[in-house]
């Protein structure tokens, strides 16, 4: 199959914030072409960090001078210290310091950190100013990149100042993800799991079939993935912009996930995806016992996450004295607790997710000893 | 006339960010009544400054108590120091360490420094908490309170980083003017004679004949010119709420304005309704030398603003070595200049403001340099 073949294109409908997501095989190359019919204006300026320079940042450069264009670079520093007050601060004053004006157009090239913290920059430059994202992760592209999150960490917890601010274009050059280790690629792969459990079981099923070549990269396979991925995110955050409803769907997996990642304090312990891809079995599991979704459903989803390579007991994480108590301590702080009960992102079957008013913590807590002595 | 005869409403038309201006004396009193139809969070976080705080907060958080709230409160320093990033983040802080969730309501009691940056917080605080303006100074009421621009400064300009967020309900308690100093209270009045001049020669003849009232805090009339020209900016930015055409009306007096404040440093030296006051003058008087307003119309605008006390003439501004080149220079950085041109909000007349495309810098100077020398 040729690269146009595997070429994607994902509308998300957003009145006049829409915005296009153009998925496909080495098209950072072809940045110019993609932007040129928005007629944003020529000042371009690309945020990115070192890691992804490396890999990156040249081919960008060479496609926008190609089309006359002469982009300034801010380089960030790698790592999740960026996404931080002080690292909005230096980045919003590197870029005043290049000179802004309303037609300016901030790129944002890498993965979650340069997309969350150059988003919430964009945000607020001269109260907003043109932004398009180019994620290099898997997470960031089916995740991050649509639905408009901007944020930074602060003292008390992550991503609690932000704003929602939506990009003018999302480019994914699935190419980009061969530079990945193959870590982050199955914890990017565990998002898009979730969009199949969540709410299309033909895509699990294609998945079930497919996710060997997804993780390899196989550009038809993986650009497949991607777009229906932000398809099904787009479709949701249409519906609910600013998280008031059915967006919750999308925490699938994320009560839990975020109680573990709490507890091994958002490390490298314990990636992102990873926490999620426990927390689903979790979920799962949760379902069961409390007689919504049939064992067997919750069994498939298990045992593909786990032969794609994906955590789904707590005893796997190595040097970690996992309690169930203490998790539990971390979602009541996390979550509105009413009376013991709690909001959770449960499941009828596979592709059959819904809310939950009142899960008991007590079953939450059995669920987390069941999965510790699995 | 009782209390209740000089209450006011104007709706702020926004699709689902709508909200409603109350305006009246003595309203901060009755907060509570006034915030408890929109069934908003019980948690309220007032964030004021030490000056504000001393004359209306003991009122605030009695009405709020009586309403059965438990309201916390954020003292900031007075002055423009606060609406800087080490500002913003201090007060993030404070607001996060307080504990915050979805249904938080900040309330932002205060001139304009505390509006702006207790706005800024408001919409990145979880990517936007509920907000009440409760504006204490006639600019604030009149000019920040409407439109949803919130903002900080940074060492490369004023106003440079800020997002658009809509407060839920603002409320103008007319009688907290009374603690401003004359001084103050006719910088605001310099805003109000502007709604009159670029687009209601009505409002503007009754400003003739009521202008002294409004300037000696009477309660019907400084509600009722509040009220006129909050409806003014209201439909304005109802038309453009993110500054594409017609918001750029509200610019009257401003081009020049900001270029003399930029020369005067932004100090105490030229209060920014007084830069106003001279920017209006020579934007009529550019009007008539390109023959677009009729010599009359200009006199009439600049008589009564010196007749209430705002001046008119660079020279009536002490200690200030004014120059036209160096003015014009400040505006050249400020707005974009092409082929020597520049935009400008000029007037047909009184309640005649448009937006002129093509001004020759060379009449710009010639009016500064006769107003130099009137």
């Amino acid at each position: 199959m040729n690269k146009a073949g595997s070429r994607h294109f994902v509308d998300v409908d957003l009145g006049d914030r829409s915005y296009q997501i153009i998925i496909g095989e080495e098209i950072i190359s072809e940045a110019e072409k993609l932007i040129a019919p928005l007629r944003l204006g020529k000042k371009k300026i690309i945020v990115t960090d070192q890691n992804v320079a490396r890999n990156h940042l040249i081919s960008l450069r060479k496609a926008l001078e190609n089309g006359g264009h002469d982009p300034v670079d801010v380089i960030l520093k790698p790592g999740e210290q960026t996404k931080s007050f002080s690292g909005l601060r230096e980045l919003l004053e590197s870029i005043l310091k290049l000179g802004v004006d309303r037609d300016t157009c901030l790129i944002a090239l890498g993965g979650g950190v340069v997309g969350d913290v150059a988003g919430f920059a964009a945000s607020t430059i001269l109260r907003g100013i043109h932004l398009i994202q180019i994620p290099t992760s898997l997470l960031a592209m089916v995740d991050s990149s649509v639905g408009g999150k901007t944020a930074i960490n602060t003292p008390q917890g992550k991503n609690l100042v932000g704003t929602f601010y939506q990009p003018r274009l999302v480019i994914s050059d699935t190419a980009s993800l061969r530079t990945l280790p193959n870590r982050e690629l199955l914890s990017g792969y565990a998002e898009i799991v979730k969009y199949g459990l969540l709410g299309d079981a033909l895509f699990f099923e294609w998945l079930e079939e497919n996710g060997d070549k997804v993780i390899d990269c196989n550009p038809v396979a993986i650009a497949h993935a991607v777009a229906t991925s932000c398809r099904s995110k787009a479709l949701i955050v249409t519906k609910d912009e600013r998280e008031g409803g059915v967006r919750a769907l999308l925490n699938l997996g994320h009560t839990f996930g975020h109680a573990l990642e709490t507890e091994t304090g958002f490390s490298e312990t314990l990636l992102h995806g990873e926490a999620v891809s426990i927390g689903i079995t979790m979920a799962f599991d949760l379902s069961v016992r409390m007689g919504l979704c049939p064992g067997i459903e919750a069994r498939r989803a298990t045992s593909h996450l786990k032969k794609i390579g994906l955590p789904v007991a707590l005893k796997s994480i190595e040097g970690i004295d996992w309690s169930s108590d203490r998790l539990i301590s971390h979602m009541a702080r996390d979550k509105k607790v009413r009376n013991g009960n709690i909001n959770f992102v449960l499941t009828k079957g596979i592709g059959k997710a819904f809310v939950c008013e009142d899960v008991h913590m007590a079953d939450v807590k059995a669920i987390i000893d069941k999965n510790l002595n699995s």
